[in-house]
Parts: structure tokens; C-alpha cells; sequence
């Protein structure tokens, strides 16, 4: 299904080849973003590529890179919410959108790109961007910026991809279970102990409270 | 500063190419594990290094596999000591396997390697070998085996990981102040919030008794 040929500016042919292969990454591990394919969907041939793009691996990048930023911004805190249901929101925007975005998401950390530099500094870069997100918010809910903190929250992201990933592989519990099981965790690992239970137990209580409501 | 040279059986020959590269990965990026070096150390021709791997990179396969094996063993839960002592030491040997092996280390879960199939096969197991060893403990401090409780052990693992790579690249806290983060994190993320707490208020009561009873 070839494409239209259009004439688009540099700068629209070229985001215009990037949301394709950001489509394309959607579906299929990065390996399998084809040049050839997204070439044909914009109508334009593969050497006309190569003039936005220097190679394969450079496009692949620039996927990879709008693919991180597209996370970032359906992730983003709304700051309207009350902290505990900000951190529930955000998280069930990213359980979604890696849902959405199986096969690509699990390749980019799971797959050879996590070994390639310019992928990785991407990777660190979006990290870093939701490590400081929660930081910012983090006092909302108790949890000062300290050394230990920052350590704290750093780990809790690793903790997350992972669960997700292995989730999205072989998921054994609802999707409700599992946000459950990662929102729980960052108050859980970033602050001491008792706190923490005092504040999961009110906001348990509260959830319980608003469910006996409904009824 | 060329080793002996000395007639070996070909499997006491690898073994000790292998000791070489494992040795060496301890001070270095993994990519930076020369062929060269260690054939002259082990005072053989490089031709002859590759009669035992057909490649650089199976070689490098090897190194990693023993070096996996090794962390496995000394991280070896010791039976005799009470549950949270239990993972304490276990924590205290693997915190101190990677402080000395920093750069290899760092190298194989952040670097190149991070991103081959064969080298992702390894880290797969080792880590499932760690979720099964945790796992099979858990119940001793309440967490039974539950498809959340496996998720939020590969989850651990992962925090485990990370708060490690990134205390070795800039340490902030001491090593007895990480070593309390890593191990809290387990029942902190395991275990229901108010039995997590219940179970770390006891234990570091214990400790503080077991503090004051020293004085």
C-alpha cells in the first residue's frame, strides 16, 4: 500500500517519516523497522530517505527518541489531582501506552538498541526525566530529596519497567493488580517503613471509603 | 609481562583463559577484554586462543557466563542464618562482588554487551536463578509465592540493580545506608504496607537490642 506522493517541506517529510516508523515501532521489535517499508508508505523512495536521515541506525534513533517524548507527555503528572491519585494517573498512562506499545517498548529495553549507545543515552535521558518528575512531587507525599531519595526513586523505575515488561510477557495479574502492586512500591521503597503503611492504609481507607459511596 | 609457558590439558587451558578474562573483566569494560593480553599472559599464541573459542565474542560469552556463576556462588544464601540476616549477607557479598568488579560490572548491564542476545541470555538466568533463590526463601518472612509476589521480586532484582549501578557510579550514601535501602525494599514491596512494617519495626528493634545489649 504505497503512499501518496505529496510534497512536504524538509521538515514535514521528515517528522512525517518519524511517526511512521514510531506506528511501525508500535507493532514489531526495532530490528524489523524497515527502511524500505516506511519509504514506500510515504511515497517517496529509499534514497530520498537517506537524504533526512544519514543511516538506518540514525533513523532508528530519531523513532526511538519521539517514541521516549510521546511516553513522556501521555505520562506527564496532572498536577490538578491529589498526589496519590497524580502517581496512580501517570502510571496507568504508561501501563497503557507500553501496552499499546508491546512489541517495540519490550525491544527498545529488552531487545539489541539496549546495547547501543545513542539508544541508551536516550533511554538514561527519559529516565532521568521521570526520576526528577517524581522528585518534584515526592514531598507531596512525605518523601523529602535526599541522597537516599533519589536513590530510592531511580531504583523504583528500574522496578517498574521490570514488572511491566514481565507483566506484558506473561500477564498473571489484572491490569488493576499491577498498578496496585507499582504505586504502592515508590512510597514503599523511598520512605521508612511505618510511614509508609500509615499513609497506603489512609489511602486504602480513602479508596475504601469513596467505594462504600458508590454503593 | 608474559605468563609461563606451560602444557595444560585443554580443559585446565580454558579454565585458566577464562580465570584470565574473568580477572580482567574486573578492572575494565568487558569491550575492552583484549584477546591479545590475555594469550600473552597465559603465554600461548592468540592463534591458539581461538582453538578453544571460535571467536572474541564467544570468548567473551565464557568470561561472562563464569562471572555470573561466581556472583551466583558467593551471594548464596547461608541456611544457617534467621531470614533477614539471611538476605542481609547475601546483599553485603553481592554489593561487595560489584564494588569489586565495578567497571566489568557496570560494562555488562550498561554497555554494549547489555544488548547481545547471548550476554541478555545469561543476565535472563542469572536473575531467574536469583528470583527462584528469594523466592523460595520469601516465605520465612510472610511472603508466599504468589504470581505478585514473583513480579515484585523481578522487580526487586531490577531495583536491586539499578540502586547498585548508580551508588558505584556516584556513592552518596555509605554502604551500610544502601545495604538498608536494597533490603527494606523486598518486604517493603512484597509484603501488604502495614506487614511490611510491622516485620522491619521488629527487626530493627532487634538490632537496636541487640545494639544495646553490646554496650
Amino acid at each position: 500500500m504505497a503512499g501518496k506522493r505529496t510534497r512536504l517541506s524538509p521538515e514535514a517529510r521528515r517528522a512525517q517519516l518519524i511517526e511512521l516508523g514510531v506506528q511501525m515501532l508500535a507493532d514489531r521489535p526495532l530490528d524489523s523497522v524497515s527502511v524500505e517499508e516506511i519509504a514506500e508508505q510515504a511515497g517517496i523512495s529509499r534514497g530520498l530517505l537517506f537524504h533526512y536521515f544519514a543511516s538506518k541506525q540514525e533513523f532508528h534513533v530519531a523513532i526511538v527518541r519521539h517514541t521516549s517524548e510521546e511516553m513522556l507527555a501521555v505520562t506527564e503528572p496532572d498536577p490538578q489531582l491529589p498526589p496519590l491519585e497524580m502517581l496512580h494517573a501517570s502510571l496507568t498512562a504508561y501501563i497503557d501506552y507500553v501496552t499499546d506499545n508491546r512489541s517495540g517498548y519490550v525491544s527498545l529495553l529488552r531487545g539489541t538498541a539496549s546495547g547501543d549507545p545513542a539508544m541508551r543515552e536516550i533511554f538514561e535521558q527519559t529516565r532521568t526525566k521521570m526520576a526528577e518528575r517524581v522528585l518534584e512531587q515526592a514531598p507531596n507525599i512525605g518523601i523529602e530529596r535526599t541522597p537516599r531519595a533519589e536513590l530510592a526513586v531511580r531504583g523504583w523505575i528500574a522496578f517498574v519497567e521490570e514488572t511491566a515488561i514481565s507483566w506484558l510477557t506473561d500477564p498473571k495479574l489484572t491490569k488493576d493488580e499491577l498498578l496496585e502492586l507499582v504505586g504502592q512500591a515508590l512510597p514503599a521503597v523511598a520512605l521508612p517503613p511505618e510511614i509508609a503503611a500509615a499513609l497506603l492504609g489512609t489511602a486504602s481507607a480513602t479508596g475504601q471509603d469513596r467505594a462504600q459511596a458508590a454503593v
